[in-house]
């Protein structure tokens, strides 16, 4: 297709269309004659993904173009990208900036060993994971390393259900897609189920008043 | 205590507890002399509730305001407060501002359905969760939408856990300063498991690699 039509599908101008080639965001398009380039199916949903990560993620141009970058380079093996994208799209939260404590590593390091996961010391989700347990003792709220275990199967449950559906979607290009897409979508579909989940667990525990 | 006193314990300026004080965040001392107050335990747990709103959970002061006005509010049922507080700490998230398709929607009252949930339309999370599933299919992953059982599992299962932490707080006070700690720290411990849990099975499904 001509690029007014790539336009017109995608909902993206032209200029920025051209803008985000010239950024190497987006391939070029093949040369049909010296003025004029033909782009395919593969760019309209190049272009689909771009403005997912800018509006659904809230990622910078700079961070589209590394993760791109990951998802074009054919040298690395699946495991190693889809940890690079996953890292980029969802950085560790930065809870707590200071040193995790003693007690908070420990609990991080049984968690690992209970569901045999390697999170070797300075993992960086491990280590997050570490300082959000530690600002919790600080207000008092240590105890709730009690709710870790549960945390940690209802992890895997997601886990297990992104994983089964990006090995559905078969070629190398689409899995490392569906990572970016899913891990997007996959926090904010999480977030909004926890907040319904947590209604109804509260009205079935302290009631639900009248109206409710 | 003396304000020096929980300054020092707290890592609060003193100028920064009068302000708090001024602004209706924390309740003012006991006057023991005409210019000389005296500050309890719930001054200081007050304080670091504070702090972690700040920190932690990045909500500004007039958020943070809006929040112990419900926490303090004692007309209220414990159901309608918990939603108040769960709604103000975590926003629905802002997935596509466009309508929900019509698949969509009824993608989340037939979960409501088969889960037993209270979401009827107008629901701000089933909205957002509506405008996610959107999303997916704009970028062409409207299968995306199989995972969102064993999502919504994932997520009662969590929802269990931290009511059944709350509940073991006991007073109201405690309950639901343990609502705003849990949905901002629950929700930062839940992101780095769900990463953890991705890696280990993506290194189970695609192997680990070398140096892994």
């Amino acid at each position: 297709m001509r690029i007014g039509e790539l336009s017109r599908r995608t909902g993206v101008s032209v200029p920025t269309i051209k803008f985000y080639v010239r950024e190497g965001l987006l391939p070029a398009g093949e040369l049909t004659s010296p003025n004029q380039a033909s782009y395919g199916d593969g760019h309209e949903r190049r272009l689909r993904l771009i403005r997912a990560m800018l509006g659904v993620g809230g990622l910078s141009l700079a961070r589209i173009g590394e993760i791109l970058a990951v998802v074009d380079d054919t040298s690395q093996p699946v495991f190693k990208l889809m940890g690079e994208v996953a890292g980029t799209v969802a950085a560790p939260s930065l809870v707590g900036s200071g040193e995790p404590s003693d007690a908070a590593r420990e609990s991080v390091a049984a968690l690992g060993e209970r569901r045999g996961w390697h999170v070797p010391p300075g993992h960086p989700d491990g280590d997050a994971l570490a300082r959000t347990l530690t600002e919790a003792e600080r207000l008092g709220h240590e105890d709730f390393a009690v709710a870790l275990d549960a945390y940690a199967e209802a992890a895997e449950k997601v886990a297990e259900a992104d994983l089964s559906y990006v090995r559905g979607l078969g070629a190398r290009d689409d899995v490392l897609e569906g990572v970016v897409v899913g891990m997007m979508l996959g926090d904010a579909m999480f977030g909004s189920l926890r907040r319904i989940a947590q209604a109804e667990e509260t009205g079935r525990i302290y009631g639900r008043g009248e109206g409710a």
